[in-house]
């Protein structure tokens, strides 16, 4: 992959100078829009999709011309990086491109500025950034019943000890085998999955345990997205009780705005709720001294979540319609107050008995 | 470790009320004080040190009892914890151990709260959290020449591809083997270790390297003091030139006043700074777009680090005294500057091949 990608660079260079130049026109690029105005709910893919609009950096004003050459720069230094087989952060991007003139700033002044020129070239090559050999700290992590070839070593995912398996910055390098799983559980809370791991709740499930520890980077969603796409395994995702981690949820299974150019590769539709959902609140009958009273913020996210297309089904209403009348949360933790052993012993294995997940 | 530890709670709890009671005396714990005025620094040991202050909680005041009830209370939950062979994070402990009797408080009402009785049982017990079962989510990484065995599994982080060696929870449980490294070369900023392992570093340089992603977690600092314990490894830091930078070095080094009762196991004196140091900034003639101007925060905390006393020696007072009097740092990137590689292939080289180190 790194050895045509320079390639791709340089030739979109060349459409972007050589080819207006040799019709006569002004240099320029065409970028897909990633704005609220050109992303939209596919009911069909179940993700969101960006549409066709573009915009155009041309060099026809001076306030352009500054974006048009910055973006000609980043896409040296990335061709660079890919040359070299070297392995840049955004933050070595940053620092590699900056220099001044005379004291003058002229590349970037902030990493800021140089990271949107990071996701405009991802937009003009339809490449990633880890296809690009950009590099950045992962947080993810899985364990149970699969295994992972990486740059020719043979990681086993139940041969890992209390240590957990991390998933690499760039998780389409890797190849699978030995899938004996059923399913994907993706647990929000990094120190529960380390619980679980140290239970081997893996082992006795037969599945595979997950963690984005919280909002999920790329690399943990396009782990998931393969398991889905490659394997058709069912993934459930666990949050806390609360709006924030309904979001968590969506953001896994829909995708997100800042990054809907990427949906194809991240976003996994056929990802489920299986909790902790606000009527498994008084369904479990936890006790009132394990219950959080919402705050304001929970209770405006529950307002937007309502009316996201994706939020549609009658269960979800019936869910966002039950707090938003007893504005109550509980964190996943508060089954601890059953037991040391609730979790892992009664509440997931009956969730998942039960087969009813939020879509 | 985990069958014999009960007893131990059980002895202390008999300690701290039946004893007194046959002798005639209130109930009450001695408890050592992690404080300031109970720590020092042992020049003899090169790590804080706590003194021997203790202070008594005794159930002879109203506002006392309260606290040597938590303190059994939390006691018989890690009891518990123990037994059944559970995995408790320190949230499970405080919903386990929350209860309210008519809508009042009886244990604890906030989590800062219940890991406060926590910490007052490492040190009643004199043993860690991690040997009493309570798992954390934990951030340190590591690659390199050493294979470590989890639970009964053999992990060689030789072997891992791209993806690294996660630390677990619990470092004591592991054993290791094969170390074949010279040194351990630890990373403060985790994109920095990811695109080292991405190069290999450690096969070309036969070390180890670690991250601990920022200030430290208790796991990365513990497996740095066995690396040095058990190994003799030299242990290398590397962090931004600034304050901060020096100040986690003092961490990995000499402990934490917090955390003074853990120092024997987890602060490691052999540790040595490698930079990036004040100084380096101007010998390596960093370019000025790459310098950052110094903040009131960084002032004030190099003026604080200068008095300490295990940043006495001559060349840290220098480094010191050149911060104070440029008043420009620089983060680890900034060699980036020079090439994508250059910090890879002519900094880091040069500066352990000098082995000036600062200590």
């Amino acid at each position: 992959m790194v050895d045509f990608l320079p390639l791709i660079v340089k030739e979109k260079i060349k459409d972007a100078i050589e080819v207006p130049l040799n019709k006569g026109e002004i240099p320029h690029f065409d970028i897909l829009q990633r704005a609220l105005g050109n992303v939209e709910y596919d009911p069909k893919t179940k993700t969101l999709k960006i549409l066709t609009k573009t915009q155009q950096r041309s060099m026809n004003s001076m306030s352009e011309v500054r974006a048009f050459f910055q973006t000609v720069h980043m896409a040296s230094l990335i061709y660079q990086n890919m040359k070299e087989k070297s392995y840049a952060t955004i933050r070595d991007l940053y620092y590699n491109g900056k220099y001044t003139i005379s004291g003058k700033t002229k590349s970037w002044d902030e990493q800021g500025e140089s990271d949107q020129f990071i996701r405009d070239l991802e937009v003009i090559l339809n490449k990633s950034r880890e296809e690009m050999s950009v590099v950045a700290d992962t947080k993810g992590k899985i364990s149970g019943n699969i295994s992972l070839i990486s740059a020719g070593d043979t990681i086993d995912a139940r041969k890992m000890g209390n240590l957990g398996t991390p998933l690499p910055a760039i998780v389409d390098d890797l190849e699978f085998k030995d899938v004996t799983a059923d399913y994907v559980l993706v647990i929000e809370k990094a120190a529960i999955f380390e619980k679980l791991n140290f239970l081997r709740w893996w082992k006795d499930h037969n599945c595979i345990l997950a963690t984005g520890k919280g909002q999920p980077d790329r690399a943990t969603r396009r782990f998931l997205r393969r398991m889905s796409d490659e394997y058709h395994l069912p993934i459930y995702v666990v949050t806390d009780s609360d709006p924030y981690g309904f979001y968590i949820y969506s953001t896994y299974k829909i995708g997100s705005i800042s990054l809907s150019y990427e949906v194809e590769r991240l976003a996994c539709p056929q990802i489920q709720f299986l909790g902790v959902s606000t009527s498994d609140i008084y369904n479990y009958k936890l006790p009132k001294d394990t219950i959080i009273e919402a705050e304001e913020t929970d209770i405006k996210r529950a307002q937007e979540l309502k009316k996201y297309p994706w939020f549609q089904s009658k269960e979800w209403q019936k869910e966002l319609d039950l707090f938003l009348q007893k504005k109550e949360k509980v964190e996943i933790e508060a089954f601890s107050k059953f037991g040391l052993k609730y979790l892992a012993e009664q509440y997931l294995p009956s969730k998942i008995q039960s087969g009813q997940f939020l879509e």
